[in-house]
Protein backbone atom coordinates (compact mmCIF):
# COMPACT_ATOMS: atom_id res chain seq x y z
CA UNK A 1 0.00 0.00 0.00
CA UNK A 2 1.19 3.26 -0.68
CA UNK A 3 1.50 6.33 1.40
CA UNK A 4 -1.39 8.34 -0.21
CA UNK A 5 -4.11 6.36 0.15
CA UNK A 6 -7.03 7.87 -1.40
CA UNK A 7 -10.27 9.17 1.08
CA UNK A 8 -8.11 6.92 3.80
CA UNK A 9 -9.66 9.32 6.34
CA UNK A 10 -13.14 8.67 5.41
CA UNK A 11 -12.45 5.30 5.01
CA UNK A 12 -10.93 4.94 8.81
CA UNK A 13 -13.95 6.98 10.07
CA UNK A 14 -16.55 4.64 8.41
CA UNK A 15 -14.64 1.25 9.15
CA UNK A 16 -14.64 2.83 13.29
CA UNK A 17 -18.06 3.90 13.17
CA UNK A 18 -19.65 -0.06 11.90
CA UNK A 19 -17.35 -1.82 14.39
CA UNK A 20 -18.06 0.64 17.47
CA UNK A 21 -21.64 -0.24 16.35
CA UNK A 22 -20.77 -4.26 16.27
CA UNK A 23 -18.30 -4.91 18.48
CA UNK A 24 -18.94 -1.96 21.11
CA UNK A 25 -16.31 1.31 21.27
CA UNK A 26 -14.57 -0.13 24.23
CA UNK A 27 -13.83 -3.71 22.59
CA UNK A 28 -12.73 -2.03 19.02
CA UNK A 29 -8.82 -1.77 18.39
CA UNK A 30 -6.99 0.58 15.94
CA UNK A 31 -5.69 -2.48 14.62
CA UNK A 32 -9.19 -3.92 13.44
CA UNK A 33 -9.88 -0.36 12.43
CA UNK A 34 -7.19 -0.04 10.08
CA UNK A 35 -7.82 -3.80 8.77
CA UNK A 36 -11.68 -3.25 8.02
CA UNK A 37 -10.62 0.13 6.19
CA UNK A 38 -7.95 -1.42 4.28
CA UNK A 39 -5.23 0.68 5.90
CA UNK A 40 -2.34 0.25 8.31
CA UNK A 41 -2.29 1.18 11.55
CA UNK A 42 0.05 3.52 10.64
CA UNK A 43 -2.14 5.26 8.52
CA UNK A 44 -4.36 5.25 11.17
CA UNK A 45 -2.25 7.16 13.19
CA UNK A 46 -1.26 9.59 10.70
CA UNK A 47 -5.05 11.01 10.66
CA UNK A 48 -5.92 10.29 14.19
CA UNK A 49 -4.47 10.76 17.66
CA UNK A 50 -6.68 7.32 18.70
CA UNK A 51 -9.86 5.82 18.58
CA UNK A 52 -11.77 8.55 20.39
CA UNK A 53 -10.49 11.45 17.98
CA UNK A 54 -12.43 9.43 15.21
CA UNK A 55 -15.93 10.22 16.97
CA UNK A 56 -15.04 14.12 17.81
CA UNK A 57 -12.97 15.12 14.91
CA UNK A 58 -15.36 17.48 13.32
CA UNK A 59 -16.32 18.78 16.82
CA UNK A 60 -13.70 21.59 16.36
CA UNK A 61 -14.42 22.78 12.75
CA UNK A 62 -18.47 23.05 13.91
CA UNK A 63 -17.50 25.04 16.62
CA UNK A 64 -15.75 27.35 14.40
CA UNK A 65 -18.58 27.31 11.92
CA UNK A 66 -21.10 28.59 14.64
CA UNK A 67 -19.10 31.01 15.96
CA UNK A 68 -18.17 32.64 12.61
CA UNK A 69 -21.54 32.66 11.08
CA UNK A 70 -22.39 34.38 14.60
CA UNK A 71 -19.59 36.53 14.07
CA UNK A 72 -19.99 37.84 10.86
CA UNK A 73 -24.14 37.97 10.63
CA UNK A 74 -25.00 41.86 10.11
CA UNK A 75 -24.35 44.66 12.67
CA UNK A 76 -28.41 45.30 12.80
CA UNK A 77 -28.87 41.57 13.58
CA UNK A 78 -30.29 41.06 17.27
CA UNK A 79 -27.93 38.29 19.21
CA UNK A 80 -30.84 35.67 19.19
CA UNK A 81 -30.76 36.36 15.33
CA UNK A 82 -26.97 35.86 14.72
CA UNK A 83 -27.46 32.78 16.49
CA UNK A 84 -30.11 31.88 14.00
CA UNK A 85 -27.30 32.56 11.31
CA UNK A 86 -25.16 30.06 13.41
CA UNK A 87 -27.86 27.48 13.72
CA UNK A 88 -28.18 27.62 9.74
CA UNK A 89 -24.59 27.46 9.16
CA UNK A 90 -23.93 24.44 11.23
CA UNK A 91 -26.86 22.56 9.62
CA UNK A 92 -25.32 22.42 6.13
CA UNK A 93 -22.39 20.23 7.05
CA UNK A 94 -24.69 17.47 7.78
CA UNK A 95 -26.54 17.60 4.69
CA UNK A 96 -26.70 14.30 3.31
CA UNK A 97 -24.41 12.56 7.14
CA UNK A 98 -28.00 11.48 9.12
CA UNK A 99 -27.37 7.63 8.99
CA UNK A 100 -23.47 8.72 9.56
CA UNK A 101 -24.59 11.09 12.55
CA UNK A 102 -26.91 8.08 13.76
CA UNK A 103 -23.93 5.80 13.95
CA UNK A 104 -21.82 8.14 15.70
CA UNK A 105 -25.21 9.19 18.20
CA UNK A 106 -25.69 5.34 19.00
CA UNK A 107 -22.10 4.77 20.20
CA UNK A 108 -21.44 7.78 22.33
CA UNK A 109 -24.97 7.11 23.64
CA UNK A 110 -24.22 3.76 24.53
CA UNK A 111 -20.47 4.76 26.94
CA UNK A 112 -20.26 7.22 29.50
CA UNK A 113 -16.64 8.48 29.15
CA UNK A 114 -17.87 9.36 25.22
CA UNK A 115 -21.33 11.03 26.74
CA UNK A 116 -18.86 12.76 29.14
CA UNK A 117 -16.64 14.15 26.33
CA UNK A 118 -20.04 15.21 24.09
CA UNK A 119 -21.39 17.22 26.69
CA UNK A 120 -17.53 19.09 27.47
CA UNK A 121 -17.32 19.83 23.90
CA UNK A 122 -21.24 21.76 23.97
CA UNK A 123 -19.99 23.62 27.07
CA UNK A 124 -16.90 25.13 25.04
CA UNK A 125 -19.52 25.91 22.08
CA UNK A 126 -21.55 27.42 24.68
CA UNK A 127 -18.89 29.67 25.71
CA UNK A 128 -17.43 29.77 22.40
CA UNK A 129 -20.92 31.72 21.30
CA UNK A 130 -20.46 34.03 24.47
CA UNK A 131 -17.52 35.22 23.72
CA UNK A 132 -18.17 35.99 19.94
CA UNK A 133 -22.02 37.41 21.02
CA UNK A 134 -19.82 39.78 23.50
CA UNK A 135 -17.02 40.84 20.55
CA UNK A 136 -20.77 41.83 18.95
CA UNK A 137 -21.29 44.38 22.33
CA UNK A 138 -23.64 42.12 24.15
CA UNK A 139 -23.05 42.92 27.39
CA UNK A 140 -23.52 40.88 30.70
CA UNK A 141 -25.51 38.07 31.83
CA UNK A 142 -27.00 38.30 27.92
CA UNK A 143 -24.38 36.85 26.14
CA UNK A 144 -24.07 33.85 27.99
CA UNK A 145 -27.87 33.17 28.24
CA UNK A 146 -27.99 33.84 24.53
CA UNK A 147 -25.37 31.17 23.99
CA UNK A 148 -26.69 28.92 25.97
CA UNK A 149 -30.56 29.28 24.27
CA UNK A 150 -28.35 28.85 21.21
CA UNK A 151 -27.08 25.33 22.35
CA UNK A 152 -30.57 24.77 24.08
CA UNK A 153 -31.51 24.79 20.24
CA UNK A 154 -28.81 23.13 18.73
CA UNK A 155 -29.26 20.20 21.15
CA UNK A 156 -32.87 19.65 20.83
CA UNK A 157 -33.06 20.46 16.53
CA UNK A 158 -30.31 17.72 16.35
CA UNK A 159 -32.21 15.62 18.50
CA UNK A 160 -35.36 16.44 16.07
CA UNK A 161 -33.42 15.83 12.83
CA UNK A 162 -31.44 12.48 14.16
CA UNK A 163 -35.07 10.94 15.62
CA UNK A 164 -37.59 12.07 12.92
CA UNK A 165 -39.08 9.10 10.80
CA UNK A 166 -38.24 10.43 7.75
CA UNK A 167 -35.11 12.69 7.07
CA UNK A 168 -36.03 16.40 7.44
CA UNK A 169 -34.13 19.42 6.47
CA UNK A 170 -31.28 19.97 9.54
CA UNK A 171 -32.32 24.20 9.29
CA UNK A 172 -35.66 23.91 8.89
CA UNK A 173 -35.93 21.63 12.33
CA UNK A 174 -33.42 24.47 13.51
CA UNK A 175 -35.84 27.05 13.05
CA UNK A 176 -38.75 25.33 14.40
CA UNK A 177 -37.21 24.65 17.89
CA UNK A 178 -35.58 28.59 18.39
CA UNK A 179 -39.16 29.28 17.64
CA UNK A 180 -40.30 26.81 20.05
CA UNK A 181 -38.00 28.09 22.67
CA UNK A 182 -39.30 31.80 22.07
CA UNK A 183 -42.67 30.38 22.79
CA UNK A 184 -42.36 28.20 25.84
CA UNK A 185 -40.02 31.20 27.60
CA UNK A 186 -42.94 33.88 26.67
CA UNK A 187 -45.81 32.20 27.47
CA UNK A 188 -47.77 32.13 30.62
CA UNK B 1 -12.95 10.13 69.90
CA UNK B 2 -16.22 8.51 69.93
CA UNK B 3 -18.36 7.05 67.12
CA UNK B 4 -20.91 9.74 67.05
CA UNK B 5 -19.13 12.88 66.51
CA UNK B 6 -20.86 16.06 66.57
CA UNK B 7 -21.19 17.59 62.78
CA UNK B 8 -19.03 15.53 61.63
CA UNK B 9 -20.28 15.58 58.47
CA UNK B 10 -19.85 19.46 57.55
CA UNK B 11 -16.51 19.82 59.92
CA UNK B 12 -15.56 17.07 57.65
CA UNK B 13 -16.83 18.93 54.05
CA UNK B 14 -15.29 22.76 55.69
CA UNK B 15 -11.90 20.88 55.84
CA UNK B 16 -11.66 19.06 52.95
CA UNK B 17 -12.72 22.61 50.93
CA UNK B 18 -9.91 24.20 53.03
CA UNK B 19 -7.52 21.62 51.77
CA UNK B 20 -8.58 21.64 48.28
CA UNK B 21 -8.24 24.92 48.20
CA UNK B 22 -4.62 24.95 50.08
CA UNK B 23 -3.03 22.41 48.67
CA UNK B 24 -4.69 21.27 45.88
CA UNK B 25 -7.83 18.99 45.34
CA UNK B 26 -5.47 16.19 43.37
CA UNK B 27 -2.47 16.78 46.38
CA UNK B 28 -5.17 16.28 49.64
CA UNK B 29 -5.09 12.69 50.99
CA UNK B 30 -8.31 11.87 52.84
CA UNK B 31 -6.08 11.23 56.02
CA UNK B 32 -4.96 15.13 55.79
CA UNK B 33 -8.60 15.99 55.72
CA UNK B 34 -10.04 13.61 58.62
CA UNK B 35 -6.89 15.08 60.57
CA UNK B 36 -7.81 18.64 59.84
CA UNK B 37 -11.62 17.82 61.25
CA UNK B 38 -10.51 16.15 64.15
CA UNK B 39 -11.46 12.82 63.04
CA UNK B 40 -10.53 9.57 61.57
CA UNK B 41 -10.19 8.50 58.32
CA UNK B 42 -13.18 5.69 59.43
CA UNK B 43 -15.28 9.05 60.06
CA UNK B 44 -15.08 10.27 57.00
CA UNK B 45 -15.79 7.10 55.13
CA UNK B 46 -18.81 6.38 56.81
CA UNK B 47 -20.25 9.99 55.25
CA UNK B 48 -18.37 10.02 51.99
CA UNK B 49 -17.46 7.39 49.40
CA UNK B 50 -14.33 9.24 48.26
CA UNK B 51 -12.87 13.11 48.35
CA UNK B 52 -14.81 13.26 45.13
CA UNK B 53 -18.02 13.21 46.93
CA UNK B 54 -17.60 15.60 49.42
CA UNK B 55 -17.80 18.31 46.27
CA UNK B 56 -20.83 17.10 44.65
CA UNK B 57 -23.22 15.57 47.76
CA UNK B 58 -25.65 18.25 47.42
CA UNK B 59 -25.90 17.33 44.00
CA UNK B 60 -28.89 14.94 44.00
CA UNK B 61 -30.65 16.67 46.56
CA UNK B 62 -30.40 19.70 44.52
CA UNK B 63 -31.58 18.66 41.52
CA UNK B 64 -34.67 16.55 43.42
CA UNK B 65 -35.54 19.70 45.58
CA UNK B 66 -35.81 21.19 41.60
CA UNK B 67 -37.61 18.65 40.12
CA UNK B 68 -40.37 18.28 43.14
CA UNK B 69 -40.89 22.19 42.76
CA UNK B 70 -41.53 21.94 39.27
CA UNK B 71 -43.79 19.07 39.55
CA UNK B 72 -45.64 20.48 42.82
CA UNK B 73 -46.08 24.24 40.67
CA UNK B 74 -50.48 24.43 40.58
CA UNK B 75 -51.76 22.80 37.42
CA UNK B 76 -52.64 26.73 36.44
CA UNK B 77 -48.86 27.84 36.02
CA UNK B 78 -47.19 27.28 32.29
CA UNK B 79 -44.17 25.01 32.15
CA UNK B 80 -41.54 28.21 32.05
CA UNK B 81 -43.58 29.03 35.42
CA UNK B 82 -42.50 26.06 36.98
CA UNK B 83 -39.37 26.27 36.50
CA UNK B 84 -39.45 29.37 37.65
CA UNK B 85 -40.82 27.83 40.87
CA UNK B 86 -38.05 25.24 40.93
CA UNK B 87 -35.86 27.84 40.59
CA UNK B 88 -37.17 29.85 43.62
CA UNK B 89 -36.60 26.37 45.44
CA UNK B 90 -33.03 25.53 45.02
CA UNK B 91 -32.29 29.28 45.87
CA UNK B 92 -33.36 28.34 49.90
CA UNK B 93 -31.04 26.12 50.05
CA UNK B 94 -28.01 28.42 49.34
CA UNK B 95 -28.97 31.29 51.75
CA UNK B 96 -25.69 32.26 53.60
CA UNK B 97 -23.48 29.61 51.98
CA UNK B 98 -22.08 31.99 49.37
CA UNK B 99 -18.14 31.68 50.85
CA UNK B 100 -18.77 27.82 51.03
CA UNK B 101 -19.99 27.67 46.97
CA UNK B 102 -17.21 30.31 46.60
CA UNK B 103 -14.62 27.46 47.78
CA UNK B 104 -16.31 25.04 46.00
CA UNK B 105 -16.25 26.92 43.07
CA UNK B 106 -12.83 27.58 42.77
CA UNK B 107 -11.52 23.85 43.50
CA UNK B 108 -13.93 22.72 40.54
CA UNK B 109 -12.74 24.92 38.28
CA UNK B 110 -8.98 24.24 39.01
CA UNK B 111 -9.72 20.34 37.72
CA UNK B 112 -10.90 19.42 34.33
CA UNK B 113 -12.48 16.24 36.13
CA UNK B 114 -14.29 18.18 38.56
CA UNK B 115 -15.34 20.26 35.59
CA UNK B 116 -16.52 17.17 34.06
CA UNK B 117 -18.60 16.33 36.96
CA UNK B 118 -20.34 19.18 37.49
CA UNK B 119 -21.37 19.42 33.64
CA UNK B 120 -22.59 15.76 34.15
CA UNK B 121 -24.91 16.81 37.13
CA UNK B 122 -26.32 19.85 35.03
CA UNK B 123 -27.44 17.45 32.33
CA UNK B 124 -28.62 14.80 34.50
CA UNK B 125 -30.43 18.02 36.00
CA UNK B 126 -32.04 19.00 32.88
CA UNK B 127 -32.78 15.49 31.36
CA UNK B 128 -35.25 15.33 34.55
CA UNK B 129 -36.35 18.19 34.72
CA UNK B 130 -37.51 17.77 30.87
CA UNK B 131 -39.18 14.54 32.55
CA UNK B 132 -41.16 16.31 35.16
CA UNK B 133 -42.28 18.97 32.39
CA UNK B 134 -43.42 15.76 30.27
CA UNK B 135 -45.32 14.51 33.85
CA UNK B 136 -47.26 17.88 33.83
CA UNK B 137 -48.31 17.52 29.94
CA UNK B 138 -46.03 18.98 27.97
CA UNK B 139 -45.11 17.30 24.83
CA UNK B 140 -42.87 17.20 22.09
CA UNK B 141 -39.17 19.13 22.05
CA UNK B 142 -40.91 22.20 24.71
CA UNK B 143 -40.78 19.49 27.37
CA UNK B 144 -36.89 19.61 26.10
CA UNK B 145 -36.43 23.29 25.44
CA UNK B 146 -38.40 24.52 28.64
CA UNK B 147 -36.12 22.33 31.04
CA UNK B 148 -32.71 23.71 29.25
CA UNK B 149 -33.80 27.09 29.78
CA UNK B 150 -33.93 26.47 33.14
CA UNK B 151 -30.44 24.59 33.17
CA UNK B 152 -29.13 27.87 31.28
CA UNK B 153 -31.15 30.18 34.02
CA UNK B 154 -29.47 28.22 36.95
CA UNK B 155 -25.91 28.55 35.36
CA UNK B 156 -26.13 32.13 34.65
CA UNK B 157 -28.20 32.98 37.74
CA UNK B 158 -25.69 31.05 39.96
CA UNK B 159 -22.70 32.44 38.54
CA UNK B 160 -23.86 36.10 39.16
CA UNK B 161 -24.62 35.16 42.98
CA UNK B 162 -21.12 33.69 42.96
CA UNK B 163 -19.47 36.76 41.79
CA UNK B 164 -21.54 39.62 42.65
CA UNK B 165 -19.19 42.01 44.46
CA UNK B 166 -21.62 42.31 47.11
CA UNK B 167 -23.78 39.47 47.96
CA UNK B 168 -26.91 39.36 46.30
CA UNK B 169 -30.21 37.42 46.65
CA UNK B 170 -30.22 34.29 44.78
CA UNK B 171 -33.95 34.25 44.23
CA UNK B 172 -33.73 37.89 42.98
CA UNK B 173 -31.20 36.82 40.77
CA UNK B 174 -32.55 33.84 39.27
CA UNK B 175 -35.67 35.90 38.28
CA UNK B 176 -33.59 38.56 37.01
CA UNK B 177 -31.94 36.26 34.79
CA UNK B 178 -35.36 34.26 33.68
CA UNK B 179 -36.71 37.82 32.29
CA UNK B 180 -33.30 38.19 30.65
CA UNK B 181 -33.29 35.06 28.78
CA UNK B 182 -37.55 36.09 27.53
CA UNK B 183 -36.24 39.46 26.49
CA UNK B 184 -32.85 37.62 24.44
CA UNK B 185 -35.09 35.28 22.58
CA UNK B 186 -38.10 37.56 21.94
CA UNK B 187 -35.80 40.88 21.19
CA UNK B 188 -34.91 40.90 17.14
Amino acid sequence: MGRWEPNARGRLAQAALELYGELGYEQTTVAEIAKRAGLTERTFFRHYADKREVLFDGSSALQELFVTAVAEAPRSVAPIGAIAAGLEAVSTVFEGRREHARQRQAVIVANAELQERELIKLASMSTALADALRRRGVTGPAASLTAEAGVAVFKVGFELWLTAPEEREMSQLMRESLDELKAVTTRG
